[in-house]
């Protein structure tokens, strides 16, 4: 591919086209469910990627920070979820994209309903954080009267609307099978419906997010909406998870190979953990940050067998491999391709540095 | 300090002393020593940084890019060493720098002295990339004919100049004690030295690099050049190897309290993977990534006891305490400073939101 040629630093390659069969699968689920689909933008962060969304009848976005929320509405997105604990040090941007868009945000304390009563001068959506099993943020789901006095105070504030119960789900990027994420979805859903039936007079929504339980779970009209993120590049840790198959891996970053080294089948790349982050998959004994794959002429990729990123340090990116008619190929300057582990963190390190395929 | 409430977003606090302190130590060393002190600008990558090393008598400094090295070249540093094997698709750049700087670049095979001799058009200093014991680039020392044919290569080439043997103990880092550090030191110094010794007609020099083995032994005059980075800032990895003390680490990232959450000793703060990395500390049954301080009213911080932080997702950084008087006396919206475990790729993620104090 022509484009490739060009390529002369780690750089994230993202397939246009596996992005949006991933889009039109989670759209479509979304729709034969009948909830809101209002994806997580905080994987890409990118306007053109967000501008794909659009054309899967996409109008509603999740962000996860208010610089991103601004970003989005100065690009015309008007209705936007900051899925994060107010930052109580960002008021003033807040009250300005209030102002003007729809913007939702959460709370996780009557403390802070209060102080965001107090200092909100547009109308917001609020929804109350529930902690279910991630132990992030949240009030723990047992909490009642935590969470009762939250929303008795939403219910009187002037500018703060109660929009309902919402939840992340992390705890499923640790579950052993598919069954384990199914349990825990259907064990989420149940503690939702029971707090949502104990304000029914409001209409509560629930609102879910985690990329695990929107891919697997078929049917999700237990929930009102869905916030998945990740799913739009998926990632090694989603294939590990059985979430999504290799195929539907949207990204991959094209990295330089600057030093061969046959004596101890090792390869040195340009692509170190500023271009993909520190995160690893840890099995027994073993611990890497990438799979490898070779670039076929369309830009397509093969995955190339028994080959590992075994460690990165700033700018290197160390790979392992028992292949040797894989290693014997090599030259200096060629360009190998890393499927990342958590997209989320090589995609916010690489926004410069990224082409669309 | 009236520059800490204008902060609202996570932000790299630089303390100027304790920075200038830290390169006047290295800088009197280098120079009792009677070795160049060629320092690595990959860990702050700032303009305004670098100039602070100027005051000291620096003109010559390592990157770890060839876009490190057009940055700093544009901004007047004449004298740069790319301490990465050559990347071959960036070749248009190096002979675009070769033409205007003195650059130094380093190789570690004879295949790759044999197309930087084709293609470069100026001339350049060329180390020979020694591995003693890292195994992450470089000829491995005992492959003495790799060694000859990238020497003899070179000493006939017509713009690449010989320049000698460089190495980077990165095991360092992974040193139990001081005293295994020192026993890196000396062991890699007698192996760098037979070899010069071997060329000794071609005076080559010999060139370390890391930041343990530069800050814990106290004449390095068996080197001829010292090229440590990290020193600048320092940061926790540095202190668990007793490298350096808590005073001297330069940098925290200043973040904003926005979940309090007394039931379960834990704090979140705005401050995740995105703007400290997920490098962590490994202990036995513990991980964490970052030390918590608070901050006096003239910038400086106080280490606030049995508080770490324990996880990190894309922007939350979750933390535990069993300090409850600590605990107790948060509000939301309080910024908490972090210790970063790895101040090079902490920095790198906040290259655009640094204060000076």
């Amino acid at each position: 591919m022509k484009t490739f040629q060009k390529i002369s630093r780690p750089t994230l390659i993202v397939n246009e086209r596996i992005c949006r069969a991933n889009i039109k699968r989670m759209a479509d689920k979304a729709k034969h469910s009948n909830v809101i689909f209002r994806p997580h933008f905080k994987t890409h962060q990118k306007l053109l990627i967000g501008d794909w969304f659009r054309d899967y009848g996409i109008s509603a976005i999740t962000v996860s920070s208010v610089s991103m929320a601004q970003k989005f509405a100065n690009a015309g997105w008007d209705d936007i979820t900051i899925a994060f604990p107010v930052n109580f040090r960002e008021l003033n941007l807040i009250n300005e994209l209030a102002s003007r868009i729809k913007l939702n945000l959460l709370i996780d304390s009557s403390d802070a309903v209060e102080i965001l009563d107090r200092e909100i001068s547009s109308k917001v959506g609020v929804f109350i954080k529930i902690n279910i099993g991630y132990w992030r943020s949240g009030i723990h789901f047992i909490d009642s009267g935590q969470i009762d006095k939250c929303a008795d105070r939403l219910i009187r504030s002037k500018h703060l609307i109660f929009k309902g119960f919402l939840t992340h789900a992390g705890n499923t990027y640790h579950a052993r099978d598919i069954e384990e994420i199914r349990y825990i979805y259907h064990h989420d859903m149940k503690i939702l419906e029971e707090l949502a039936q104990a304000y029914d007079e409001h209409a509560p929504m629930i609102s879910i997010g985690d990329t695990p339980s929107c891919s697997i779970i078929e049917d999700l009209s237990r929930a009102d909406e869905i916030r998945p993120g990740n799913f739009v590049f998926y990632d090694l840790m989603q294939y590990k998870l059985n979430t999504c198959s290799l195929d539907e891996i949207a990204v991959s970053v094209a990295c330089p190979v600057c030093g061969i080294y046959p004596g101890r089948n090792e390869i040195i790349t340009y692509g170190g953990a500023v271009h993909l982050s520190k995160e690893a998959i840890r099995e027994q004994n073993a611990e890497y940050f990438g799979w490898v794959v070779s670039y076929n002429d369309d830009g397509s990729h093969e995955l190339i067998t028994d080959t590992k990123v075994n460690a990165l340090s700033q700018e290197h990116g160390m790979i392992g491999t028992s292949n040797i008619e894989f290693l014997e190929s090599l030259k200096y300057g060629d360009l190998l391709g890393i499927i990342p582990v958590h997209s989320c963190l090589t995609a916010n390190l690489l926004q410069e540095s990224m082409i669309i395929i």
